[in-house]
């Protein structure tokens, strides 16, 4: 791996229909065995700080890379290269989302930094514009932070309709904040039934096992071809 | 004013220039006394508690109102209308900002609440979007919450760009987080150079007092025409 980040001005998709797009995207992905995760929280909600924690537990077990997107700035992806985690910076130029096309691109530059089978999108941090668009991620895992608030899956009611598992982070903070984790649960599953929910926080490691196992079975089921 | 909050789902805008449209509708809100202010943050990092305790200390001195977008929910309004405070509650239907047109049926509506001369548009929760379209406001003011990190003026320049003051909230949460004033400043001051920036807590009231003072003056400034 090289030290400079690679960084790629993503291009807005010409493609009308970017649901059509985005299943193009996955099925190519899975013929090719590639684990795509795509990963949305609310701007501070510790997307990179929880994916260092689950990655390190990984690590050995896929080849793991991370497409880190963002309006400007290259902070998320030297983070990651510093952990010596094959990352690309994804810049969107203003856009608040990434859709099929977007993730196509950064997809090809990942793989000229490494040969990745899981691949995480951390996605620009907003809770209402990355849900309208699917990114042909084979899941979607939802980031919600104690200090946001447990009413959040009824004010951003999409992002919790599209998301395949949420975690819950920052659960060391829990003292500091009147944040109640099965009123959240409630409210999620009311935008999702039954979706799993992770308590964990990726400051002290609380719940991050849990969280890695639940993200490797996935991985080997995807591996499996179930 | 009557018990239940009055929700209005706005309509997207038909007209092509929000810009123009933007400063007709703060030029009319001028002549009329209007001071109209544009608060925007993250999802979660306390506008709703914020505005609520800087209104408890402008109450006796203007004539105040809100405006609460939110995509979906009407949890704020009623929170501000728990508080005697008018408010009426806009559903955004799914878009992520407000824009001029948009501001203007709102304000509307909460005429027929009550007559007020100072409001406050909580902005729908994201640091993208809302920074792209001018509400016709006269002053952007925008939230960043000590648990979302000091790094987010590099991440969403934007937001911070527009911004005419910035309020750096959950102060009280410092101890607890990796998060540094005088970095967070001089990264504010990178986008938009010497406005001023106020760290409060909205839960111990810390920093309060200034804030609501700023304002005050502000509105004084903009009613004696300055």
């Amino acid at each position: 791996m090289s030290d400079a980040v690679k960084i790629l001005e993503v291009k807005a998709s010409i493609l009308e229909d970017n649901d059509a797009d985005a299943d193009v995207l996955r099925d190519a992905l899975k013929k090719k065995g590639t684990f795509y995760v795509n990963v949305m929280s609310s701007p501070g909600s510790g997307k990179t700080s929880t994916l260092l924690k689950v990655i390190d537990q990984l690590k050995d077990k896929a080849e793991i890379g991370v497409m880190e997107a963002d309006i400007d700035s290259d902070v998320d992806a030297r983070t990651m290269q510093e952990h010596d985690i094959p990352s690309v910076q994804l810049h969107t130029g203003g856009m608040c989302h990434l859709d099929a096309d977007m993730s196509r691109q950064g997809l090809r530059l990942l793989e000229e930094v490494n040969a990745c089978d899981f691949v995480f999108l951390e996605n620009v941090g907003n809770l209402v514009c990355p849900a309208e668009f699917d990114t042909g991620a084979h899941k979607n895992l939802v980031i919600l932070s104690v200090p946001e608030g447990d009413d959040k899956p009824l004010k951003y009611p999409l992002m919790f309709e599209k998301a395949d598992l949420v975690v819950i982070n920052k659960m060391d903070a829990l003292p500091a904040f009147d944040f109640d984790l099965e009123r959240v649960t409630a409210y999620i599953h009311r935008r999702h039934e039954g979706i799993p929910v992770f308590a964990v926080s990726a400051r002290t490691g609380q719940g991050i096992d849990a969280l890695s196992q639940y993200l490797f079975e996935e991985y080997r089921a995807f591996k499996e071809g179930k």
